[in-house]
C-alpha cells in the first residue's frame, strides 16, 4: 500500500508553509521532486531548497527528481493535457515501483494549494483508477491568489459579493464573467486584460508572488495597463519564465 | 505608530497555520480576541487554544478579550453591516488607545484567510481612513474551503474551467451562476442549495472543518439532500452553532 499526500507548499517563501506540510514533508520515505526544464529550473531549486529548510536532520526521506513529461502542444488543449496526464501517472507508477516496491509514503510538493489549477489530484485518480493501492492525502496550502490579495491588502470579495476565480484563456474567450463583482484571472499567458473594456476596471497585479523577486502593480486598467504588459516583458526577459495572476473588479475594492 | 497585523490562522486546527502566522502572532505586543457571545463560546475557546499552543513561553503578547458589538438584524443587510463594522472599528481604536499608547504591534487573529468573506481589512480601512497612523497588513491563512477540498480530495475548478465562490443569499436570489462550471458557497443560514434543480447536480458538504467534530457528506444532490438538511440540524442543535459550506458542480469532480 502506497500513502501519495499531495502536499500543498505555498508559493516558495517557507514562511507560508503549514506545520502540517512540514510534518507530512518529515515522514515521507520518499518526496518526488518533477524537473521540467531548463526555463523554469528556478522552482525546482526553490522546491529543493524548501526541502532543505523544512526536512529535519532525522528524516529518512529519500529525494527522487525525475523528469516531468512534456505537453504536446500540437494537439488540441484538452486532449493534450489528457494525454499529458496519463504520462505523468505512468512515471509516478514506475517511481513508486521502482522507490517503494513494499509499499511506504510518497510526498509530492504541490506549489500553491492542490485544489486550484493544479493537476496533482486528476494524476492520482489515474493510479486508484488503474487499480493501484494507493490512498491519496490533501494538505492545503496558501495560494498565489491568496498572497496576491495579502501583498495588495484587498480582500477577495467585494461585501457579501460572488467572486469568479477564472483563467487568462477563459477572460479572453468569453469577458467580464455576467455574475461576478470581482475577477480573479490565473494561468494567463499574458494580457487577457486587455481585452476587456478599460473604462471603470480596476486590476491588482502580481508576479513571482511570494518570492524574492516578487513584483506588484495596482490601478484603474485605463492607466496601469501598459506598464503591466511592459514590465511583464521586461521580467520574462531578465529570469527566462514568468507566473503571474490578477485581480480585477469594478470598483476600488476597499 | 501601530502596526496591525491580520492574521490568518485556519480553520482551529493548529496544523494548518502557517510559520508566518505564527512568527506574527508572537511578535505582537497585543494580541486582541473578540467575544461574540454565548453561542458561539466554543470559537472563541478554540482562538485561546491556539494561542497557547503557537505563543512560545517568551513572548511579550498581552492577549485582550473584548465584545464584539452586534449587528442590527432589523436593519437592511448592507446597511446593518455597514454600521456594525463602524462600531467595530471604534472599539478596535479604543483598545489600541488603552493598551498601546505610545504604538505596537496588534495582532488580530481571523478565522481563514482575511481575504475571504471576512470584514478586517474593512473595519481596518476605517481607522486608517479615519487618520489614525495605522498601518495594515495581512498573513493569509488556510481557509475552510481549502480543507474542504482537501478533506474530499476534489479540486475546486473542473480542468481549465472558472469557478464562482458566492453566498447562500446569492445562490437563493440568483441560481445557478451563469459562467461556473463548479460553485463554492460560504455564509449559508441553511439548505440554498434545496432551491437548485436536483437532477444532474453534485455537491460536497462539510461542517465544522479542521476541527475534531467535523462532518463530511458528499453525492448527487437528489440522494444526499435531504440527509444534509437534517444532519445540519442535528448538529446545530447539538453544539448550539454551525459553520458548513459547500462545492456543487453539474458533474463528479474528479
Amino acid at each position: 500500500m502506497i500513502t501519495l499526500s499531495l502536499i500543498g507548499i505555498g508559493t516558495g517563501n517557507p514562511d507560508h508553509v503549514t506545520l502540517a506540510a512540514v510534518r507530512a514533508l518529515n515522514s515521507a520515505d520518499v518526496i518526488l521532486l518533477p524537473r521540467k526544464g531548463e526555463a523554469k529550473s528556478d522552482l525546482l531549486d526553490l522546491r529543493r531548497l524548501l526541502c532543505e529548510q523544512l526536512l529535519d536532520s532525522a528524516t529518512q526521506a529519500n529525494i527522487v527528481e525525475f523528469d516531468l513529461p512534456t505537453r504536446d502542444a500540437k494537439c488540441a488543449y484538452l486532449s493534450a493535457v489528457d494525454d499529458w496526464h496519463s504520462a505523468i501517472a505512468r512515471v509516478w507508477a514506475q517511481l513508486m515501483d521502482k522507490h517503494l516496491p513494499n509499499g511506504g509514503r510518497v510526498g509530492m510538493l504541490v506549489w500553491g494549494d492542490p485544489s486550484l489549477y493544479d493537476s496533482s489530484l486528476r494524476i492520482a485518480k489515474r493510479l486508484t483508477d488503474s487499480g493501484r493501492a494507493v490512498e491519496v492525502k490533501v494538505v492545503p496550502g496558501i495560494t498565489s491568489l491568496q498572497v496576491l490579495t495579502a501583498e495588495h491588502k484587498i480582500p477577495l470579495n467585494a461585501l457579501a459579493e460572488p467572486v469568479q476565480i477564472t483563467t487568462g484563456r477563459r477572460l479572453r474567450e468569453r469577458g467580464w464573467p455576467s455574475d461576478a463583482a470581482t475577477v480573479a484571472v490565473m494561468l494567463d499567458s499574458g494580457g487577457a486584460f486587455t481585452t476587456l473594456p478599460q473604462e471603470d476596471t480596476y486590476i491588482w497585479w502580481g508576479a513571482y508572488l511570494g518570492m524574492d523577486k516578487q513584483c506588484l502593480i495596482k490601478g484603474p486598467l485605463s492607466e496601469v495597463n501598459d506598464e503591466i504588459i511592459e514590465r511583464r516583458a521586461a521580467l520574462r526577459e531578465a529570469h527566462g519564465w514568468i507566473m503571474d495572476i490578477y485581480m480585477l473588479a469594478k470598483h476600488p475594492l476597499l
